[in-house]
């Protein structure tokens, strides 16, 4: 499939590849991390360093898209008539590097050991999205052009639940038309799988608060005559899931849709070794719905999932208290069909009802949550990203899903009606949001290769 | 009832209530913390403190009694053959004085406020055990001997469970044995109503650790496959309690014997406005055991609590995080007759068949509890005391048990073979281990009344 120009730009790639790493490399150096004001100026420092690079390489109408938050940064390229218009994803903030004492090398000093780069941001989403402009670089040195029509939206709070994108969407929906989003976030299923992503669950949070009393009570002075907001918040919390592990509010599964028929044939052809997936992160069987293949539960069941919970004495030895609050921090992952707003008033209205009488219960919901997405079986972008990813790796792709949330998916369709395809040289045991975040080596080359190759296969793709 | 020797003691005190008072704010000002290494030296300071007021007033024997943590204090004089000797008992120790920030005036800078004495101690346990000593001091400084022989056990680790107090006992059974147990510590029911106390709750601690995978992991790449520690905790946790509030662990109940019938009539004598007690500290009913009165339910029913729960994330907004690890503090307060090692070996049963599979489950038993206590119902020292109350407060006191613990009492039952009967001064809103605690300045005359007059009382009763 691969003609003249497209060898002449991989060549080209190959030949800057050290280059572009060091470059990566101060991109990896700003801790640009947008959960926390403290980083406010080094999210400015990497919007601004994204801003001058695509001015550099040639891109056009390069400008921030300021939305209230972080800003998107934003660039085109119309030079292909009769050509689609692709909108290139991929974010330049990263999470927190919390806990700091577990990094073996500081997170925002990359180290290159053992053919990976270590750093926060390496594989969520620098690297994979430094990929995507070296090959946008690597096609407009060589011959100063690119093969499809090119915007790109590069976001700062993928991190911060997406909270301005869609303010950046609507505000900028006829500067940001495309014909598909192509995202450099996604990820690959593992080493030597050549897979392509083509759902994503969604997800929604809540935090809960039960309130017994005026202030922490005495156990000998009142215990067995008061609440206890701990044993009231486990009890409620408890009441969520049956005795099968299944979700157990009513109505949270309304309009959840089974998965599609390739999707299914995947995770079956993956064939996964369930035990030796858990033991890998110290886990045991057992804690999933009966009769469920874990990948299936993984990319397309909804789940509750208690993140952390608060209540009492919780420092050295014992404290004969009966806690007056308690709370608890809860987040959905959201299948296929359900509606965030819909499948929140669903544990909301559970909650409620299952709340003794002797406890204030009271609930936030930080952000309106994101839906799930795939893309549609017999997408024209979905079957030319595959055939890249089968060319450069030498293997069909299997079809995977992904169990996390991208809400930029959800979001685009909403918006702008976009289909999403990802191609990302993520790799799912790479630490994302974890200390000692790496990204391969190797998966910076093949990635050159299949971005170099994805622009002129796309040119010809079309809805 | 009262002699002459008795009122020339009671003039004596009045007359230098001034200096007493004086001399207990010192011994206030001393932060003498258990629970805290960092306040060694002030439980040194205070143990000094009591060696030489005992000395000066003129009592014998006065010496530290070491069990390998902080000493108690012990002295004597045997002035008065053929009466009986008493064993007087109070604690030096106080409980920590955070959170310091909800404190009118500095814990350790005992403040007089609208006739009360604000301090941490000062109605648990420093101004009642002042009340003690000071009754000692007016008889041998009137009369140069006391109207009965005496004994003092001053324990400086109350506030830590006694952790020593059974090595100080069973080291100087001899030196310690009496034919009562009469306590400085207890609490009174409220203001203007005379009490006795005749029962304490026991006590045990249990700490709850779950285990379901090797470190935290991300709810988007996990959730659905793997086991959440706080979800099983929560589930566990709930399994402790019945929909009607009851403890539903098989066996925990076993020995629990029922209240006696003066115990059973003094519930209804009270005849508590249980919302009005609930309101007072914000609580709503419906929390209990239905149909067990709330008097009932606080000084004889044994519960299991929650004191606390740690949990995965707890900072600001949300995380996606399936935690690895949850755990809980819990104590359970015992009736009489329930073993505290059986109770405990119950809740662990329970425990372990709770706990799902895929969960590593660790209990730890901080201390090995204490079992409930109570005076017999025709113990002679009891119905002393009890006249003693009458004769100052010109009313019958109600017998009123009392919902926390007193470890000492059901140790030197065992340990001594002595029954414990109390005449504390505190009273229970008097904000025992929290912020602002107190002490009435008309308690500090009452009680030196009380206790002048005690002395010769206990002298005439014999078991």
């Amino acid at each position: 499939m691969r003609g003249e120009a497209t060898a002449a730009v991989e060549a080209w790639l190959k030949a800057h590849t050290p280059r572009l790493l060091d470059e990566l490399f101060f991109f990896l150096r700003i801790p640009s991390v947008s959960t926390d004001p403290a980083y406010a100026e080094a999210i400015r420092d990497a919007a601004g360093l994204l801003l001058r690079r695509l001015a550099r390489i040639g891109m056009q109408d390069v400008m921030l898209l300021e939305g209230g938050g972080h800003p998107s940064v934003f660039a085109q390229r119309a030079d292909a008539p009769d050509t689609p218009t692709i909108l290139i994803y991929g974010h330049y903030d990263v999470q927190p590097p919390d806990p700091l004492a577990l990094w073996e090398s500081p997170p925002f000093e990359p180290d290159l050991r053992d053919g990976k780069i270590f750093a926060r941001g390496a594989t969520d989403d620098k690297s994979p999205l430094w990929i995507a402009l070296s090959a946008l670089e690597g096609w407009l040195a060589v011959h100063g052009t690119l093969p499809v029509n090119v915007k790109l939206l590069l976001e700062g709070e993928e991190e911060s639940s997406s909270r301005s994108l869609p303010t950046i969407l609507a505000e900028h929906r006829d500067r940001l038309a495309a014909d598909v989003m192509l995202s450099a976030d996604g990820g690959r299923f593992r080493p030597g799988q050549a897979s392509v992503n083509t759902s994503l669950r969604g997800v929604l949070a809540l935090e809960v608060r039960l309130r017994t009393a005026a202030h922490d009570l005495h156990s000998g002075r009142y215990g067995g005559a008061v609440g206890n907001a701990a044993m009231a918040l486990a009890r409620l919390l408890a009441s969520l899931h049956d005795d099968k592990n299944r979700v157990a509010v009513e109505g949270f599964f309304d309009g959840l849709q089974r998965p599609g028929n390739a999707d299914v044939a995947s995770v079956h052809a993956l064939a996964l070794d369930e035990a030796a997936f858990l033991a890998e992160v110290g886990a045991r069987p057992g804690a999933g719905e009966p009769g469920v293949a874990l990948l299936e539960a993984l990319w397309f069941r909804p789940t509750v999932e208690v993140n952390g919970i608060t209540a009492g004495y919780q420092g050295a030895g014992s404290k004969t208290v009966i806690p007056c609050e308690a709370s608890a921090k809860l987040t959905c992952r959201l299948g296929l069909g359900q509606h965030p707003a819909k499948a929140a008033a669903a544990v909301v209205a559970h909650l409620r009802a299952h709340c003794p009488p002797w406890a204030d219960l009271s609930i936030e919901h930080p952000g309106d949550g994101s839906a799930a997405y795939a893309v549609p079986e017999d997408d024209p972008f979905l079957a030319a990203v595959s055939r890249v990813i089968e060319d450069v790796h030498g293997q069909a792709p299997v079809r995977v899903g992904i169990g996390g949330t991208l809400p930029v998916a959800s979001m685009v369709k909403q918006t702008l009606g976009l289909e999403t395809v990802m191609l990302s040289y993520a790799i799912s045991d790479e630490r994302a949001h974890a200390p000692n975040e790496f990204f391969r080596l190797s998966s910076f080359d093949d990635g050159l290769t299949a971005w170099a190759r994805v622009l002129p296969e796309l040119a010809a793709a079309r809805r």
